[in-house]
């Protein structure tokens, strides 16, 4: 007779896990213990949408921009949490607090989940929430922060409004990774997506800027309209930059005086070489160091700042 | 001093799930512990590509050919996994017969995983392989399968091919998502989604075929290359019917005598309105129902089949 595998009564996950704090479904726990069922939506057909905040020096940045940006997602989405923004601030501060982390990266996801009778209406699912906070990370490492990224610009067509609509944060990343390859084939370090229309769109997790005679562009269509990214509209006020979301063609990228991205995952980053050809002088400019700067002193202002209260502080 | 929430040592899924068993890194596991890491990739960047077989009265049905298609995607994704088809093959069996199921739904997947460090390169992160078996379902309930679908033509676009590659069978289903619940408030029971020239392109989990005249003829152009469709252009061969793979439009799939859909899930499925008209004479058709018929009656084929040995059989 032939033999068969026995059952395990759990899974248990031999990865390793960072450190950090997760919540769902009621629990808080360790970062290695979160997981979801492979049969949500929210896995099985990507059906979900999210949202990143950072932690800096143990205080939230813009933490009320990015809990706005994601109930509307959930509103497209048609999906409901039993938590309102108050109630998400709450777990966000708790993940943050019992993960002791004083620079984190927290992410809170809502997914479709599933209907209590498996049924492929999604009307009938169950959504479900998850959060969770891991230490601070970076579009790019240290040394390219210092020197500048070099990215490929792909023909890759990052998936256009008409499919997707992409002021929903969400998780379809294969043309993003297929960009990425080909970036890497290509000897760079990471990769720009175009639009529908052959113009400079987005890259794997960032929102692109380019300097040209002292005034500011970023692609205005088909992009996530990032908070970080809005952070810099703000902040080219004040410094009394001209700053315009408009069509951006790959010419006028690899023509600029400087060029930077800007993700929560890093801020401001500069990019300093483009498919394989120097940007301006080749080194991180001025205009996006001043840019730079001013990002982080805003981490110092209360009207961006909200403090976490941590355990034994 | 503030309370905080207390640590959970594991997290406790409170839904329900359905009877199957499930296999992932090295264990085999009731479906209800089947579960992944929130922040493996497979998950956070829809970073994964899967396949979906089904077991009919205790045998595969066109086994090979799924196991080829997935290992087609592992390779254009740069993923492996370390099993070779015949080892991906016993573990599918493996799940079925532990599960217990003569019916079943059976589905395979490989995540790209995580880094060991964490970092956000794809070429550095370890691919996972899970697997699952459950009761077999269908996109279209009994009801629908007796008097034909009612399907809506929406103008949602399929995520077109130069960002994701339809070949790649991926979960990244938002736009199908949008496709039903436009569907839902129509009045339809499923969606139809355009390729991004207007014409049909495929619905949330099915390929369509339309019959006019006698002759056959489904889309050829960003979609999945669906087993089931494959089957359809087999069977046709055998009853001597044109079919034809080309484009299709709104209008001529409106004016069509029959329409069917096809899936994994469910086979064939005959579609007997459209944007709220009667397809043909309003009920499901001759030629359709022959096929369906072919259809059914080619599990029994020793070609197609592959057994599986269940315990205590």
């Amino acid at each position: 007779m032939r033999k068969f595998p026995e059952l395990s009564p759990r899974y248990i996950d031999p990865h390793p896990s960072p450190k950090g704090t997760a919540y769902t479904d009621g629990q808080y726990l360790p970062v290695s213990e979160a997981k979801i069922s492979v049969l949500d939506y929210g896995f099985l057909h990507s059906d979900a949408t999210y949202d990143v905040v950072h932690v800096w020096k143990g205080a939230f940045f813009r933490l009320d921009a990015h809990i706005d940006r994601f109930f509307q997602g959930l509103e497209k989405l048609h999906m409901s949490i039993p938590y309102n923004k108050e109630q998400v601030a709450e777990i966000l501060h708790n993940v943050v607090a019992l993960s002791g982390l004083e620079n984190a990266y927290v992410e809170f996801i809502c997914t479709r989940g599933n209907a209590p009778d498996f049924s492929r209406d999604p009307r009938n699912a169950i959504n479900r929430f998850i959060a969770f906070a891991i230490p601070f990370g970076s579009v790019a490492n240290p040394e390219q922060l210092e020197r500048g990224l070099h990215i490929a610009i792909t023909d890759v067509v990052r998936i256009p409004p008409p499919s997707v609509d992409p002021t929903i944060k969400n998780y379809h990343w294969l043309d993003l990774v297929r960009g990425l390859y080909d970036a890497y084939e290509r000897g760079a370090e990471t990769a720009l997506l175009l639009d529908s229309e052959g113009n400079i769109a987005e890259g794997p997790g960032f929102n692109i800027f380019i300097i040209k005679d002292g005034a500011i562009a970023t692609p205005d269509h088909g992009i996530l309209q990032g908070i970080t990214r809005q952070t810099i509209f703000d902040l080219c006020q004040q410094l009394q930059l001209t700053c315009t979301a408009r069509r951006i063609t790959p010419v006028e990228l690899e023509n600029a005086d400087e060029v930077f991205i800007t993700s929560t995952a890093g801020g401001v980053m500069p990019v300093t070489k483009a498919n394989g050809n120097a940007i301006g002088s080749g080194i991180p400019g001025p205009v996006s160091q001043r840019i730079k700067d001013l990002y982080w002193a805003m981490h110092d202002s209360d009207a961006w700042r909200s403090p976490v209260t941590y355990p034994d502080h």
